[in-house]
């Protein structure tokens, strides 16, 4: 006897990369020549033009932007993507409101679809599946919990809730453990503060519906997986397939909360610990299989299949270019993803429908004689970013050594409008202070009268030994374009959003994020109606540009690096100190480089403060101050983490806020069964950051000295 | 019974690095404030200052300098090292004479040094040791012809002449085959032109005495063999003595041809082939051990015992600054060792002479005001270049950002005067131009009459597509302290000497070469009598040095890489073409991208003569130009080969002449056994290369351009 019920067939074109697809029973309605006007070499940021950059940015037509951008889904090297390509191209080349030339540069590169012919499909079975059993996030913690409970997990399929851990480390952790497959769905309490009901969500309020599936690339690492480290040209030297890391090693499977409920709340087994507990409207049980007086006859098992297709598609970023006046050859890059999930309005299209805007208005005083940058600006729609930051990693390779001898700053604006409370900026230390000036100068939305930095310190702050309570700066992971370039490239970099209030809501990001249910109505009903956060976040940008791209004097204010290194050597200090004196390592280095670097950098910053706006030395120290992001570069330090060669920002999977390599090390160092080259390596460790340290402060001292 | 010809003793503080030392039973008696001057940002080089210092280069200076500095033995971080070290520091602080400022800097690395207490020693023995065979070169081939002439290796003591592959090789050559340990002497055939006996040698002749021995070491890498990537500091991370690499496998010591004579003229075996035949005077031949009738009974062994120990000892280098008026942040490096095997009046005295006259004329022209360079020039003693051009290669390491953002080119004038014959000139590409320029207005030595550039071309030179018959350049190894600046750092970079007439002798090198008869009394006598060469490396070094410190525009001709390229890309089309296409690998790539750097360089060589010498951007050009070698770096393509990132530059193990990784990958690949993941390697080099060209073209493409 077979039977099946069938709880979902994936459609649509919308795609994970590597494994998984839509599950559900949804149903969406579907700007002359800049070498020829007169240039001075002190040419500095000019706030007329500035105050008409923020006076003309338009929330309007932000919205109609949107509206154009959303309307269709635009998954990468879709037809609707294409086409997307070329109304940027449109636009930027537009006569009387594009910039000086744009172009697109294409990429071959290995993305996974779903197939039409054979859907994937998630089906509880008479035993010819896997017993299903319940784990939490899908940490290794979760998997021990599991086993720890006598729960046998050699050929289960578990059901995990996003949140807690990447999507990529759910499957691999599974995997260790003997699962065969993994569902992931939203949890409700995550998203939703609780509400599960079609009454309660999306129409009805922001909540996601309880068909909404969010999908996502599993992939580990960034960047086109088959060409590491170089351009994914036709040409290009590719990875076997056989050989390619980072793919899930089982099946993977996104649902929506509603497909979830009817597995999770038929389990049977011990109840899981209050923690491993959400919003479904039931007792979350472990598992294995289900209970017998449930929906499902108690020998049921479920089954998993996944056909996803790997293939090489063509992908195209955009590239914009104002040509600077005084110095063509230092860049400031802002860019934002162009490829969707579906519809895409918020995540990307929001950021796009910005960055559209910004253009049009620099386009506008470009082709009227009205303005040109000191240093040349470079727009950039980035293809294929879903599936793992791939057209912005791909440019990076290609262009690596010319982006690293001339760039200033990269600006990223993904998704610009989560919602509409207070900016959220994450960055390198380099770019608070330029943010800090913008936003100081531009009012918040609605009717508090603040500007929007004195908004955003009432959200999220800190209290800084140097300035006092100012607004907090988070840290760039590897969440969106601007990975490669700090990571990669040493850039200093930044992302720049306006979000809503952690106070009123726990949801882990907007409810529709990579949902079909992320469109331009949802975004103009529930996230920004008046579209004037999205004018915020234009203007924030627009700004920050600006000040990058014309001020005399760079706007970075590299001092701001001494603050996060006094505090990843307090916490090395305090957290490791004994630890690491047992092992007779001394962190006696460490002390002297931050010291050396906050003296050095303290007098650059004085320094600059002497020197004539005219001085030929403007251009030295404006290199300094690009360049000491790239000493903190070490291309060997990490060898197993792809693209991580920033000593500061490499990912920190350990518990200690400090120096990533150090952490990590210690942490390998004190696992059971770690031997002395564990402890050589924490030496290692230290040395490569010390080295890097002084490497920065020499980078920042007097230019003539040894 | 046991009886012993000891054959020498080891004596003396020269040492090998690793193993080996001195056998042998000879005796050898033994430059004011540069920010307050008035600058133009126009400052451009000053052919009267020019002039004034090609007059003032004094040979008798020289001569001076160079009895002083070589009047004692000065290994490195001798005692005579040190003060020579003060003797440096001292000219160089000198109130009339001296830099802006001097300074040294410590390094803590691993030396190698003999046991006073426990010579070394070789010793024939009764059996208790090894057999002897004689292994030409010590080439894997040489040890392959000795199997094949079923010689059984295993156990035995390899006598081998110096030549043909490097020191280091030889002893892991011979470890493979089951040798267990090495013998290196030098062959007067080529050396001395087959001349042996005392009466043809010094002091009658240049030739090496049959006592001398050549030391060197034998150290497969460069750079302080516990910190690689790492500058040893004191507190530097250092690897584990147990986990160096590139150390000699088995006991290798080197001996005088007087001690080999008696050894490979008492084998026993078949005759060594003719092109293993030299000058000792007796017929080579094979060994194992040695013929009945000789000087020793038919069953007497050789013992090598070698007692050297590992030592960290603390290696300065001294640093002299001239702060340049214009641009300071960019820094032109000249720099040679200071550390000898002994007495080392040509390696590397002969070059300290040179670098101090030219201290002395600059830092007086300095110290009167009458001059200051465009550029901040750095002056540099590195410390512990015998052992492995450690000096050099920790500063790079200690400064790694700052000099490759910085450095605009590196000259090396390691042994000044090799003879008085020829210039000898190597360099990368844009290196040639200026030691073009430079020689084409020095007089060479002696009464022709002709320039250093023309007496040059009669002999060495080469036709080139471009420019007809001009002076070959030779390329970089890794020979001098130039190996890290280029391989490492992508810096433009030479080394300039005088050498003999090749057609007159054909000595490997001079032949008291890191012997103790490498004396003052052997240059004034046999090199340069009256130092008039010298004087012409110091004018041609002193040239290039003014004329890349004080040029407006940087006298480095980019457009001669295209040359390189062009021949590297010829030979991989005649060469690897075929074997390439059956592999399916098209070098159709490489052909469109070596097309593009020849037209980026090009053009901007012809933008650079439309520029007027007040444009702003001099600077701008000038960073293209000083950026272009490092575009070739990629710190990922050799992850083997520690410190070579140069895609040029790499080791080139294999026999096609072109570029180093696709040779390499394909001579791989070719080998019996190879498998497909060598034809990928193969395709992943290609893909390497073509990423650099495209890149490099990019750096010199018009800086606004994308």
């Amino acid at each position: 006897m077979h039977w099946a019920k069938i709880l979902g067939v994936a459609v649509g074109a919308a795609a994970l990369l590597g494994l998984g697809i839509i599950l559900g029973h949804f149903a969406i309605p579907k700007a002359t020549d800049p070498q020829a006007s007169s240039t001075s070499d002190s040419q500095d940021l000019d706030l007329a033009i500035l105050d008409s950059v923020m006076g003309q940015l338009d929330a309007s037509r932000i919205r109609e932007n949107l509206r154009e951008l959303s309307k269709e889904p635009h998954v990468a090297t879709s037809p609707r993507d294409e086409a997307l390509v070329q109304l940027l191209l449109g636009r930027w080349k537009d006569s009387a409101t594009g910039l000086d030339s744009a172009k697109t540069s294409e990429y071959t590169v290995l993305l996974s679809y779903p197939s039409a012919e054979q859907p994937n499909s998630v089906e509880v079975v008479d035993p010819s599946g896997g017993l299903l059993v319940y784990a939490n996030r899908g940490s290794e913690e979760d998997f021990k919990h599991l086993e720890a409970q006598r729960i046998k997990l050699e050929g289960t399929i578990a059901l995990t809730r996003y949140g807690g851990v990447g999507r990529g480390a759910k499957a691999i952790n599974a995997a260790k453990h003997g699962v065969v497959g993994v569902l992931v769905y939203t949890d409700p309490g995550d998203i939703n503060d609780g509400k599960n009901s079609p009454s309660e969500t999306f129409p009805n309020s922001w909540g996601l519906p309880p068909s909404g599936v969010e999908r996502g690339s599993y992939f580990e690492y960034f960047g086109d997986p088959l060409t590491p480290y170089l351009p994914a040209h036709p040409s290009s030297f590719r990875l076997d397939l056989n050989n390619i890391s980072g793919f899930p090693p089982i099946p993977t499977q996104p649902i929506g909360f509603e497909d979830a409920k009817d597995l999770l709340c038929n389990l049977t087994g011990p109840s899981a610990p209050g923690s491993w507990q959400g919003a479904l409207g039931c007792e979350y049980k472990l598992g294995p299989g289900f209970e017998p007086n449930g929906s499902f006859p108690a020998d049921s098992e479920v089954k998993v299949s996944v056909h996803n297709r790997l293939e090489l598609r063509t992908s195209s970023n955009v590239l914009g270019i104002i040509q600077g006046a005084v110095e063509p050859d230092r860049y400031v890059i802002y860019g934002n993803h162009r490829d969707s999930w579906v519809h895409g309005a918020v995540d990307p299209s929001s950021g796009t429908a910005v960055l559209l805007e910004i253009s049009r208005v620099l386009g506008t005083l470009l082709k009227k004689g009205a303005w040109r940058p000191r240093r040349t600006i470079i727009l950039a729609s980035w293809g294929a970013e879903e599936f793992g930051l791939i057209g912005s990693t791909e440019f990076t390779e290609e262009f690596l050594s010319k982006l690293q001898e001339r760039t200033v700053a990269y600006i990223n604006v993904d998704i610009s409008v989560f919602s509409n409370a207070t900016l959220r900026a994450q960055g390198t230390p380099p770019a608070q202070s330029v943010i800090f000036s913008a936003t100081k100068e531009i009012s918040a939305p609605g009717s508090s009268g603040l500007s929007i930095y004195d908004n955003w310190i009432r959200y999220t702050n800190r209290t800084s030994p140097v300035y006092g309570l100012v607004p907090k700066l988070g840290t760039l992971g590897a969440g969106s374009d601007y990975a490669s370039f700090v990571h990669f490239l040493g850039i200093t970099s930044m992302d720049l959003a306006y979000t809503y209030d952690q106070s009123k809501t726990s949801a882990r990001i907007y409810p529709t994020y990579h949902t079909a249910f992320d469109t331009f109505d949802y975004v103009e009903k529930f996230l920004d109606p008046d579209f004037s956060s999205h004018q915020a976040v234009a203007r924030t940008a627009g700004s920050v540009l600006l000040r990058l791209s014309d001020s005399l004097f760079l706007p970075l204010n590299v001092s701001d690096y001494s603050e996060t290194l006094q505090s990843f050597l307090q916490a090395a200090q305090d957290d490791l100190g004994t630890l690491l004196e047992k092992q007779n390592i001394s962190l006696g280095p460490l002390v002297t480089a931050v010291e050396k670097f906050k003296t050095a950098a303290a007098a650059l910053v004085q320094h600059i403060l002497t020197l004539q706006k005219s001085s030929p030395k403007v251009r030295m120290v404006n290199d300094q101050l690009m360049l000491l992001e790239r000493a903190f570069l070490n291309p060997r330090a990490f060898p197993d983490e792809r693209y991580y060669s920033h000593v500061l920002w490499a990912p920190n999977t350990a518990s200690v806020a400090t120096f990533p390599g150090l952490a990590n090390a210690c942490a390998r160092a004190q696992e059971i069964n770690s031997g002395p080259e564990a402890w050589a390596e924490v030496q290692r460790q230290l040395s490569i950051v010390v080295t890097a340290l002084e490497g920065a402060a020499a980078t920042l001292a007097p230019v003539a000295d040894l």
